[in-house]
């Protein structure tokens, strides 16, 4: 299964990150694009180890929140769809139907389950005392994008964790809103090192069937926005559309409200690997890393035995003390091992022969930086921490890549300059509610970029005029290019 | 969430079995079955943690032998499908397809794997060093059932694990056969305490495209086998039909030889519930409930705060020693709650007030036995021994309760009164290859009960004739009534 990875990376991540993506995605074995049936990729066992841990931390995080884990359906009756108005128009295109029908109605693959979830919300919930009710599930999604569909950024299929909970207050429901944008930063941010701009998004750029969005945008290499998780103040659309109501402490009904909120996985590591990969392929956080240590054996024929059971003891330390390592016993040459090691992203390498065994000290490469450095046999363990410095090292240095990208314009033509040099326009905006939407459309025309929304977990004052239509500014946006 | 707990089950286990089961799913609060859509069920979060531990354990051990997990897509071209003759005979009365095409092609929701994986081996496979290789995935699967549906026990969707193995040789495929059936005992057996028969089925009850294939039949308490994690030797067929090969040691192209292994979670879990519920609801291994130790807090007004207060400090002292723990302060009278855990199945409950706290010493209760016993505060640790000890007392009653069951029979008579009895026939077979189907289907007519198998990972010697045509027995075979 090696055959590919054997071949290096043939371009630099600053001269070509389109192509470079792709072929970190190959060589590193990732993904494979070959399967034939447009927007459904395969995902290999690198890969699928990596999003595996993903899974991991965000629903440990999530049950941490109080979030209980469910599994619904995959498969949606079409009358369920069109109980919220601008839900169904807003997926409908996107929707893929089963042939087979359940009598007169057709059934689709769920492209999101707000219309799967909240028919079972409106029998389950009854009293005050059943909320918040907060349940999420980990599932694939089915969206039939006409748009060009790109590994792991946009699929036909892709995986997916939604929570779907319920308050009896609007503020409760704001707050959650709040939290998910934390749960973002303590999990994507803080584990994985990505960092994101949470951006309450425009009237006009609102999920279907919310009172607002806030998605999560992160920077790519190219200067164009991706966006992450996204949260959403259903408010009580919803609600009454499948009557999920409660009754209060003094007995009176009332319609719960609600938010959803949906990491991707699959998406998220594409924003890993280009946040932090360079031109020997990927560069993976500690905390996800399927392998944490790998160890390259160095020996002779006479010199083998010793060698590798020297190299079994070291290998049981590091995992007594939770380190993930493997030793590489594969026939391959040192030196193609650790150029493996390197475009698979491993943060540590060992690469132990009989010496290093008699000298107890060993020699230790860290994939960030490509230093080496020593390490004794007995300080192992240390290893643990060594892996959280690294992973705050990736955030850092990913914090400061984002710095200084982010630009105060104030007329037009800076907003144009800034998205030319693949920066983002900070710029006082008349509103991004309707109204907004005429000035909106003229820059997108103009500079072919988006007002991705307004910060959505600091008040930012507006001071001056809306550069388009010059009148009073309501809202500080920010603007860019996106996928 | 809890209306539907506060009724208990209103028949007996042994009286009424199906009606049991369908009251515990509810009651219990495992699946919710007013999805609406048929074969579809709604699994609710306490069936989702167990089921969440199921997987774990299932991928553990699936590593710990070896393999490697992948995500394929869940859409297959229907191209890929007719590859295999007999498997697409097999398969497609049950496949649902989309209604969108990919050009001229239709797309199945995959039923099974087999044909999305191996078009991908081929391009993965080389040379023997690629071999073994051993890969599974975590996902569900669809499938147009047009039986009755029983939830968690047939569905049109269920979840899944499916390997799929490719080996050298014919003698290393069938040592995975046996590996896969160390697999279901290791964890389905061992860990779930749920016994099992492997019974290599007859030639007219294999896997569409295996040379053979080995069931896990489980017995259910009416008496009807229910088949579990199923593996096949897939043998050439596939490899030849999607052109599977490596280059041996002598640079000779082979076909590689193939086996494939797939336990379902939430069909295991209907074993789970069915082998040690009881009448008072469901019973949990220790080993995979979500919460191990129930604490229901017993208290006054006056004394709440330090009452509360001593049972933080015990649950902490639980939870650092790797147990899981949950204090129940739901306003709910205490009763209810012991109540609620029983039906749920929580293997340890502790009712804690301020005496128990002063004098140190704790009332234990155990849900299999329903017994009460003294634990004192700083023996709690030990309740993690206990929950070893309480998951061998399960498998050892599940163990003893499928002893007797099984009869020797000699005559039609004889098996006719066995499967009444509501037990297994043992029987001396002519032949479980195409010339037995005759008899088997004989006996099929007269008993209503099927001939399920010989056993897979022993040597049963026939000693008698056949009782249907009286030819001498080449079999040794187990007839039961199934689900």
């Amino acid at each position: 299964m090696a055959k590919k990875s054997e071949e290096g990376l043939t371009v630099k991540k600053s001269e070509d990150f389109s192509e470079w993506y792709s072929q970190v995605l190959d060589k590193a074995e990732i993904t494979d694009l070959r399967y034939g049936v447009k927007g459904f990729v395969v995902i290999r066992p690198w890969g699928a180890r990596i999003l595996e841990n993903m899974y991991q931390l965000f629903e440990k995080e999530l049950q941490r929140k109080g979030h209980e884990p469910t599994f619904f359906p995959t498969v949606i009756p079409e009358e369920n769809f069109k109980k919220e108005a601008s839900h169904v128009e807003g997926f409908t295109p996107e929707v893929f139907w089963l042939e087979q029908k359940q009598g007169d109605e057709k059934l689709a693959l769920r492209p999101t389950s707000e219309t799967a979830m909240y028919q079972m919300y409106s029998l389950w919930i009854r009293s005050h005392r059943d909320l918040p009710l907060k349940i999420y599930q980990r599932g694939n999604v089915f969206r039939y994008e006409t748009k060009a569909t790109r590994p792991l950024i946009r699929g036909r299929e892709f995986m997916w964790i939604e929570a779907h909970n319920c308050f009896e207050t609007k503020e409760e429901a704001e707050s959650q809103v709040q939290e998910d944008i934390e749960i973002t930063e303590t999990v994507m941010h803080q584990k994985f090192g990505v960092p994101f701009f949470p951006m309450k998004r425009p009237a006009w750029d609102r999920f279907a069937g919310a009172e607002y969005t806030v998605g999560s945008d992160c920077l790519m290499p190219d200067g164009k926005f991706i966006q992450q998780p996204s949260t959403h103040l259903l408010g009580q659309h919803f609600s009454k559309a499948f009557d999920v109501t409660f009754k209060d402490k003094n007995e009176e009904t009332k319609y719960v409200w609600q938010t959803c909120y949906g990491p991707a996985p699959s998406r998220i590591l594409a924003s890993i690997i280009s946040t932090h990969g360079d031109d020997a392929g990927l560069v993976l956080p500690f905390a996800i890393s399927p392998i944490q240590v790998a160890i390259v054996p160095i020996f002779r024929k006479d010199n083998k035995d010793k060698v590798l059971k020297g190299i079994e003891k070291i290998k049981t330390t590091l995992e007594n003390a939770g380190i993930k390592t493997q030793i590489d016993l594969r026939d391959k040459r040192p030196g193609e091992k650790y150029y493996e090691w390197e475009l698979k992203g491993v943060p540590f390498r060992l690469d132990i022969g009989e010496n290093e065994i008699k000298e107890k000290e060993l020699t230790l490469f860290t994939r960030n930086t490509k230093k080496k450095s020593k390490i004794l046999i007995k300080d192992l363990k240390t290893i643990k921490n060594l892996g959280i410095k690294y992973d705050k090292e990736l955030l850092s240095v990913a914090d400061k890549g984002i710095k200084g990208k982010t630009k105060d314009c104030k007329t037009i033509e800076e907003i144009e300059k800034t998205i030319e040099d693949k920066k983002i326009a900070r710029v006082n905006f008349c509103s991004i509610e309707k109204e907004g939407n005429a000035c909106a459309e003229i820059v997108e025309k103009k500079v072919k970029a988006f007002i991705r929304g307004t910060m959505a977990n600091k008040d930012e004052k507006p001071t001056g005029n809306c550069p388009v239509c010059n009148k009073k500014a309501t809202a500080v946006v920010y603007i860019g290019r996106s996928y």
